[in-house]
């Protein structure tokens, strides 16, 4: 095949990455903690700057980081998914070359330390390794202003010790595995959301709901495979949150192997496991409402 | 807006993750190693087993892993784009219920250790951090079988001590960066490029040519921005590769910042500088040309 | 220097480490876990081995690791520190070369899920990043044995909002730092106890105890440097734990530095912070009793 | 056991870890780089600083930290030891409460990229995995100055694919593990050597020359198990480089297991295998000359 077309820039995109923003509310002696790593992206008219390295569309990484700061002061960072549309709308309503922004974060977890049995006023231990996530995009100036919201959660790492099969596959040449009706089954969840709209609803009380709905869809759904449960897990969120116009899990099956004691004469009923690192099985699965909106620009990164 | 449409499980794959595959010729004393990391993804019709848990059509991730050391045997691991593409090719043409699979493979360098100024038969020191990686897509049975091949280099860490700079870009209110006309550049390359034909060609020579071209072009580009470089260098891969339809690069701009040693009454000619972890610039690019054949699955994860 | 004396070989150990053997106790339908990752180490008289390749005396690695897995299933895991004593224990005792054994556990902590307000009977979601640790040495056979605990915690993440200052520190010509008289106070801490006694007390109860006073000292502690803070953790424990002989802490100082606001002229009462990764401070303090006993093989890794 | 005595502050240290300070010389058009990462560790009269929280014997690490990029630039980081051996020697000269310091360096290397064969002036790409090390100590004032150097190597990982065997061992009766002539032997190697002397050598000398020891000995050395490995390299070490009083190796067993294809009728003459992740043997060994001088501080950390 001889390929003698031009060479055309198309995607691009730029920004900043990974600002550790720490923000304090210390109105009251009891103060509040929001720890955040947030990146900044920005798309737009860029091109010059890719192939003539004309800077003059280009504001600064270094000024990302700054309004990342910023606006974690005012309006601040009550809720990462407000927090994050105000700085995705700062970028586009204010930057004339930005056609659009998003803003990713990653919130940590801090638990107020118990001293006496009460709650201390400003001293917190990190909870982990869970992390919540927020991915939000807003295009076009004025008018034409589109916002998306994806919520999430990762590193959530959870794991039944029974309740749990797989059996009756597919097998061919290559196939050793026996099959089990008892196993341990494990996973390190990573979960996104896509929001049908913004507002009329709480984003912390929808987040506790859905991470609440994860667990109990795990722990209650006797699984044929980790992709029922997966199933379930997405559906039952859907069905719970009609906010929600669509949902993607993705889940590392995180083996826990019994360990052969037989060889030993030594009886193992699934009390002993190893728990292996690579390879491990990868399930993914997407779940959305028939009458969902597009997804237009949510899931680009 | 109220959600009430059905729910619908779109998007869907499994597989096996992170075989890590090892394979040694030992035809002569000579040996040769091949080092890999192989993930196989399947996609199909898998609906059953996510919505009633009926594995029936599910081959296991465990027999998955089985073929991926198989195959590293025979047909071998002699190139790993030809080992990515029997190992798809036979998911798809064997399994039934499989429409496409995808093989990712990170391939990890040795150099053999030289013993008296001679390289050594069987013993190789690791060579890093670059990985050289591949993509492999293959969809359809019989007639209709589609076959696309991305390759990539990803963790090359790169580093200028000079002609780079960055200024006359746009300012804003959150503006405080000075403008430099000498700068480090550095940054840790991902890249990906898809061929438009498969054959013809030889793997690892078109592999060392984009890698050398890579190298060559960040050293001698002078540097407006990141940008740029990235472009120069997309740029110079499609012209000498016409075997290449896309490139996409991404990299983190990897901040070295000047020490303020004049704050002690001393001179910094760029001989100091602090080399910062987070936050960093993320610049991205893609190019391909205006003839190229459609992308189909190929990125497709 | 002319160094001509014999070439010796002096210390030397070998085991097999990260065994990450995880546990269920399913007498009963509420089941309980135990994840831990779990090394080895043996010392005694192996030279042979290094010298001249004699593997007689050279219990396989791959057998202590079945050994470990072994003893997870008899005498159990009720307790890692329990378990880590049976299994040096058992190396000591009936591998002839072995003069001693030391057992490195860390242990992972698992929530159980909560559906409808009620604890799950056989599912859980990890806690972390702390983790819980311990290492037993067994060292003598016979009459001659001698054990020593220690119990540990690592990965523990504090932070307060105030209630720290770095003030009247000694300076130097190239001290820039301004004093400050309120900051945050963030670590992530390493701890590591040793016990002057076995039996007669609750393992678990000790370290629930430990834990708890190192948040509230941390918590309850006005911090003239982080050096005060680890000093008052320290002595507040053996203070309060008199089967303990000895308390080693390590801390990093998790630098959270206030942003320059000002600079657009927003004021920064202490509400914004990035968190730096490096460099950091590094804090470290080893407290015991006068009247302890003897670590003898206790620190030896 | 009845603890009473009065709780004491025995070893203390503080300082600033991880600076990562990257040195050009740019005298000339071709540029040089020394990219490194220094950790400054300082013992002395700080118990007010822990006890009463009392600074005024405590020299700021944020000092620490300019002085380490200070000292980068002047006397300059033309070899790393030397570097250390000033930093070291300035914290324990200038500074009255500091008794000793301790400098950690990584050093990580670049290589020079390679333009139509011609080394680039100043365009670097990063070598690894492997990395550098020293660790100097520096005790004492005046004429009590004394002063140790440890040079070393890490994640050196290392890989023969025949040449190896673990056969003859002692087994019980948890011992599974058939005896093997022909297997793979890999390992990531961490090494520290102490020199006997400081002076009337070239560090960069010696430190290549043990790198090209460590590596032919591996290669040229029939292993019997990893433990004879380490003795070969570290004794040959020794017997080559004079200056040298003591020399420390530890290795991870990096498993290589061959896969069972035998199941599948294929057969597997030790060609393809599984680079398995966890447990791992880990092998450690000392070795020094019986006329070697005191270690004194050498190994505190």
């Amino acid at each position: 095949m001889v390929m003698s077309g031009p060479i055309v820039l198309t995607d691009n995109r730029y920004g900043k990455s990974e600002n550790r923003v720490v923000r304090f509310y210390k109105e009251n002696a009891r103060h509040e903690i929001r720890d955040v790593n947030v990146s900044t992206t920005l798309r737009g008219d860029f091109a010059a700057a890719y192939i003539e390295g004309d800077q003059r569309h280009v504001l600064p990484t270094d000024t990302q980081k700054h309004t990342a700061f910023v606006y974690a002061k005012k309006p601040g960072l009550d809720t990462v998914e407000d927090y994050a549309i105000a700085l995705a709308t700062h970028f586009v309503d204010t930057v004339e070359p930005v056609s659009s922004a998003r803003i990713d974060v990653d919130s940590y977890g801090w638990q107020r330390v118990s001293v006496d049995g009460r709650e201390h006023d400003h001293t917190w231990v990190r909870q982990g390794p869970e992390v919540r996530t927020a991915a939000v995009t807003v295009a076009g100036k004025g008018d034409a202003r589109q916002t998306w919201v994806i919520g999430g959660i990762k590193d959530l790492v959870l794991l039944k010790s029974t309740g749990s099969e797989f059996a009756d596959f597919l097998t061919d040449e290559y196939t050793t595995l026996a099959p089990t009706h008892d196993r341990v089954l494990a996973t390190s969840l990573i979960v996104q959301w896509r929001f049908a709209e913004i507002g009329g609803f709480d984003w912390d009380e929808v987040y506790d709901g859905i991470r609440a709905t994860l667990l109990e869809l795990f722990a209650t759904t006797y699984s044929k495979a980790l992709q029922q449960t997966l199933y379930a897990m997405g559906n039952a969120v859907l069905e719970r949150f009609p906010v929600l116009a669509e949902i993607r899990l993705s889940a590392p099956n995180k083996h826990h192997f019994e360990y052969d004691l037989a060889q030993f004469g030594i009886e193992n009923k699934g009390e002993v496991c190893w728990a292996a690192d690579r390879p491990y099985g990868s399930i993914h699965a997407t779940l959305q409402r028939a009458d969902a909106p597009e997804a237009g620009l949510a899931w680009v990164p």
